[in-house]
């Protein structure tokens, strides 16, 4: 059995983990509501002018400016009202001097109008319209391609799709998009103490856990987890396994990193791509490794507190990075220590916390507690030069996403 | 055509819609990871412990305790191998004065051992184990119940579920969960002008942009939206797709607030339900509704950016909270005004900008622009009794989600 004689800074192993990520150059076709949250693979260049058309932006007359010129409110000008035109309607019509069209907001403006006359500033009677406001030319009209011009490139290839955009996309008439495809990424939990949730559990099993949050981790960072049966403790099960894996973008195992199994799977793992770090000085998750051959391939340490800090750490990063979703906003809050708490020296410390009334109180139990992570609300960071926070000592507490 | 007479203040508008939304009281049985992100709808308390045993949490050997009091670098105690655990294995073995028994990570602790001697801390030869440290009962050793205990409520009725919470769910066997079901979310875009993207459009029309927007807001939040066909400016056809919407959770209309339009939607919606407000003094958004009869029904208006502004502000609160999801926590950052800006006295305005290098750059163009916001990365809040934001002037720029 090796010990860990490499251990990395944990910035040193999540640079080695970002720079080993290929992005996804697959492109698939999605409806415009499918692609909500996707990134775009295409420039997008709008073929119309939006609006296609001069329109009113209120209700009221369509006129030609200079006609209304003088008016006031004592001294209203005199139109001839020769039609009407509604929002969605096309009308030859022809706006001459001292001729007037009532137009609703959204309306196509008719030839020879230039402005619009609001429908408060005006009163209208058998046919003739009085106006007490003059306007100037353009009043009230959205001018033709306003908001988009054709031929402009409305979304660049690489854009996350979020509703102004998908907005943007409508405008311009867009029903299907080019879109990266999501990273498929192979889940395979190793052990053979674990059971599948809702099978019965016998003496010495325990229910598997780093399957449901590792895929839920891809879901949430835009990839597709594909969850594989538990791998053996048998090198010929892990190298049948790690094959069919291969096929997918990205591999991640969990278990079999401890000191007892890990040479086994590392072994193997050996053979198909080179090992770029083992071990990192962080705590929990210290026993975990990566790879690259064809494809990037994570060890993932058995313990579910471990397992989840890591995947939270090296594995949403490089699926974000290769499904070409920007880097996640954290969202942090400041909160006080409770409590004192010491952490250890040589390793940065993921501690997990509890908020409560601008406090945060310790949560963090065992790496091999799931409910270090469960029952808080997310985590400090102590550095690896600190083993110590003070009482009242104001801390940065990253939320868990929601 | 009645003007707006009752503009109220944002807060209020936002306070009265958040007032009026019922949280979804349905359920239903999702898979394990069917769960990320959804509203746990019941109380689950565990019906094992976590682990369901003493469990060695290194690798060594399970030995007494007491047995290695004394033990030292130079006066090793021996111990007698009498047998060998693997992880998930059980096997009936009782530890003895003197005895030890090899043990895996994980592996279940044997009868008559209370500790762990790491496997560094000792050499094995011919049978015998000699161990160079002593430990105290419990060493390395995780109880049984130490990560869940029987009987706990290790998740409460309302809690979302995040990738830990989901672990600690598959840590206790479950692989159903009740949750709260989405709202589903009638969404129907009105105005005779309207094509949908994809199709011809002809001269007079516009592509219908709301129906995305809103759509795409309501998914971000936990909402499912089900898309009517266009509403026509006609009472009876308002009435039938009304009737018909008020079988879904809530109703989102677009377009016909203006004041073209609003009377004939808000004459029929106020024969079903009473109006709430009508108009609030902001920008973007200004001719904006809610009514309240057995459903919640929002009047967007029918200008892009308008609608779109107003969907973020009232509409994603109100099924975030319809949802029973936690509130939005909103990403904001820093920034200095590229630009002096004006803004409207007496309305709250959103103004987009786009960010680079630490500066705000104005992205607003007008309310019947959706690229007011599609070519933006979130906007400022000039408040009501302001109208100016000096080039400079430290801003908080609230981004869109991503």
């Amino acid at each position: 059995m090796r010990p860990f004689t490499n251990l990395i800074p944990f910035e040193d192993a999540r640079r080695i983990v970002l720079e080993n990520v290929r992005p996804i150059e697959d492109v698939e076709e999605v409806s415009l509501l499918g692609a909500l949250g996707r990134v775009l693979a295409e420039d997008v260049v709008s073929s119309i002018n939006v609006p296609p058309f001069a329109r009113a932006a209120e209700d009221g007359y369509a006129v030609r400016a200079e006609d209304t010129y003088g008016a006031g409110q004592y001294a209203p000008k005199e139109f001839k009202l020769i039609g009407e035109i509604n929002t969605g309607e096309y009308k030859e019509i022809n706006v001459g001097k001292g001729e007037c069209v009532k137009i609703a907001t959204g309306a196509i403006l008719p030839k020879g109008a230039d402005a619009v006359v609001r429908v408060e500033d005006t009163d209208e009677e058998n046919g003739i319209v009085r106006v007490y406001r003059p306007v100037h030319p353009g009043f009230d009209v959205a001018p033709e391609g306003e908001d988009i011009k054709k031929g402009d490139k409305v979304i660049e290839k690489g854009t996350f799709l979020n509703p102004p955009k998908i907005g943007a996309l409508a405008a311009i008439g867009i029903s299907k998009v080019k879109v990266y495809r999501r990273p498929r990424i192979a889940v395979l939990p190793s052990g053979n103490e674990l059971v599948v949730p809702g099978e019965k559990i016998e003496k010495g099993k325990i229910y598997d856990v780093n399957t449901y949050t590792i895929s839920s981790v891809i879901m949430e960072n835009g990839g597709e987890p594909v969850i594989f049966p538990f791998v053996m403790d048998d090198k010929e099960d892990i190298e049948k396994k790690l094959r069919e894996a291969l096929n997918y973008d990205m591999v991640v195992f969990s278990g079999g990193s401890s000191v007892g199994d890990r040479d086994l799977l590392i072994d193997v793992v050996s053979k198909y791509a080179k090992v770029l770090f083992h071990g990192v000085q962080i705590k929990p998750g210290k026993p975990t490794w990566c790879a690259r051959g064809d494809k990037l391939i994570f060890g993932m340490p058995g313990f579910p507190a471990s397992c989840l800090n890591d995947s939270y750490q090296f594995l949403a990063p490089a699926v974000r990075k290769m499904a070409r979703l920007p880097p996640k906003k954290e969202k942090i809050v400041k909160a006080r220590m409770a409590r004192r708490i010491t952490s250890t020296l040589g390793r940065m410390q993921f501690f997990t916390v509890r908020l409560k009334d601008g406090y945060a109180y310790p949560a963090y139990k065992t790496s091999g507690a799931i409910t270090s992570l469960a029952d808080s609300d997310g985590y400090i960071i102590i550095p690896a030069n600190s083993d110590l926070v003070e009482k009242d000592e104001e801390v940065e507490v990253h939320l868990w996403g929601d």
